[in-house]
């Protein structure tokens, strides 16, 4: 490994192999000496807004081997990405952050916590029985990463889970999402967590809601388009919904979705909690340590060709 | 058994052994023939208010010999109850819907959710970084039937649990009560579900709360006088709190703890959910399984004597 790498903490370099030469790089004005980079990890923002100059300097490496994101999405990046380059994902770095928020989301609805919030903020203490998160069958439209991190979390609350994905894998127990309308009137809850894709955008419609029972919540913590969000809209709060993303995104103050009957909205923040920090180091220190003794690196999304 | 049993639930009638009389009472206006009710089940009410009716005609059954609750508090029917009447209570049907309250209370504090529903009422999108539940140390102090329910729920969420009871029992890794001076310097998350009596009233006071580091987390779901109020507001949002039981209970309009910096608030409503439903008749005819063919009983709290 001749060349340079750029990483976003000290404690990465303090921890790189002797054999590496690693500079720091947090975001802001090109560092110097882009020409020898090697190895470049983007420096993660919580936001998604104002990542241009972190990848705009790509252009300026010309002998950059790897490029390692944080981010589990890494569309953005394959068209500014030269064919040789390995790319590398942040897949696993936001499980537990993104798989906890799901639960919150889940107990904020069957809970009432919103209420409770708004109850709180007038003053009121006005008790009523609530539904409970035990005894109901939870559906997960994705069982990768994140999905299998919500069912970890939410076998011990008593409920039953029911697991799908692109296919069926039957050795796995996993459905595959053809056979949706089977199981969508016996679910009381459904997560979707799955990438945005042509085969998943508006795979969560009309058609869908209308199989589900009355007062089923369903959950997104993917990607907005994932589910529609005139067909929620229609449905009047005879289906509750939680979401942390949405369609579109942000929404503006006059959307419909604020004031939907039974909706709960967070603002995209599932992924974006102190929980990454921890992971986000010690796989930075794996990787660069793999790199540095030529083993294969972890979350190759696209090998560099040639 | 001589003696008519008076429960609730049509169900438990159903399933009753033959040898038994069933009568069913679901509170209201006392029912004919008290005199001869050996077994009587306080129907259950989700709310306390009002049990007044349901608990005086205990005085009009010469007979009783089992006075079962759906509670796990029992002092108030004590001074009610001849001597020689056997005093059950409902411990551990309220644990799933009690320790899932508890994860919501936590991941409301963590993951800012009170926050978000403002934010929803008043149609502002303003993502921010959070902090996690993963990572988190929490100390559980009560490690009766619903602290092992809230650990158990814990543990996936990639947190440490820290085991706290009246008394150390080194063999099952509890702590006893006097060593929290030396956990609470630790704690990111301090959760208190015991009963209220002599020795818990005021547990958790000015000096338990000054140990604690900054930003902590109280979370309280046991009895609202475990946790000092006073000392709680004169934290002014150094330490954060979510409460479902509060002392004062309910809280007038004009408390001080509802614009409290760092406190979320909900009106005790952590063991009044659909789960208790499944639970309780599930034990009711258990119980009466049991009394019929002489078996003792379970959830025995004051055996009747003589
Ligand atoms: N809200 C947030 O802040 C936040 C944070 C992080 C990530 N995310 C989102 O969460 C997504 C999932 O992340 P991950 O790490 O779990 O990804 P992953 O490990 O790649 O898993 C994706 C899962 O989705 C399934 N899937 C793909 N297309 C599908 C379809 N048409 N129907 C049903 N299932 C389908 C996949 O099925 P197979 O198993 O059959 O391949 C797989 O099980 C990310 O892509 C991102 O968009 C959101
Ligand atoms: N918010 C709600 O809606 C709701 C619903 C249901 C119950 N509750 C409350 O929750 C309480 C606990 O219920 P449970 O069924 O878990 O009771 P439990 O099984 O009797 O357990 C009580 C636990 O508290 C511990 N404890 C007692 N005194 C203590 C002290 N001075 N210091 C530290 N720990 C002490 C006990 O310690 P040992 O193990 O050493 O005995 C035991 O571990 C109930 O009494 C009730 O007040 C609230």
């Amino acid at each position: 490994m001749a060349g340079r790498a750029l990483v976003q903490w000290e404690e990465n370099r303090r921890n790189a192999p002797e054999s590496l030469t690693v500079d720091i790089y947090t975001g802001g004005p090109a560092p110097d000496g882009l020409d020898g980079v090697a190895f470049y990890q983007v420096p993660y923002a919580p936001s998604t807004q104002g990542v241009d100059e972190r990848l705009d300097i790509i252009g300026r490496m010309p002998s950059l081997e790897v490029l390692q994101l944080t981010s589990a999405g890494f569309e953005h990046v394959l068209e500014l990405l030269p064919d040789h380059v390995t790319l590398c994902n942040g897949r696993g770095l936001h499980d537990a952050s993104t798989a906890e928020h799901a639960l919150g989301l889940i107990l904020a609805a069957q809970r009432d916590l919103p209420r409770w919030a708004l109850d709180q903020r007038g003053h009121r203490w006005s008790p009523a029985p609530l539904r409970s998160l035990a005894d109901r069958r939870v559906v997960i439209v994705g069982h990768g990463s994140i999905g299998r991190a919500i069912e970890r979390r939410l076998l011990p609350f008593e409920t039953e889970v029911v697991r799908v994905a692109s296919r069926a894998r039957p050795e796995e127990d996993v459905h595959g999402v053809d056979e949706l309308p089977a199981l969508l009137p016996h679910a009381d809850i459904v997560v979707l967590v799955t990438p945005l894709n042509e085969h998943t955008r508006g795979l969560f419609g009309a058609a869908e809601l209308a199989l589900l029972p009355d007062d089923a919540l369903v959950v997104n913590v993917g990607r907005g388009p994932v589910l529609d969000t005139g067909a929620l809209l229609a449905e009047k709060g005879r289906v509750r919904a939680s979401l942390d993303v949405t369609d579109p995104e942000p929404l503006s103050a006059e959307h419909p979705l604020w004031d939907a009957p039974g909706v709960f909205v967070t603002p995209h923040v599932a992924g974006g909690s102190t929980a990454f920090y921890p992971r986000a180091r010690a796989f930075m220190d794996s990787q660069l340590a793999r790199w540095a003794s030529g083993e294969p690196l972890e979350n190759v999304v696209r090998p560099g060709r040639g």
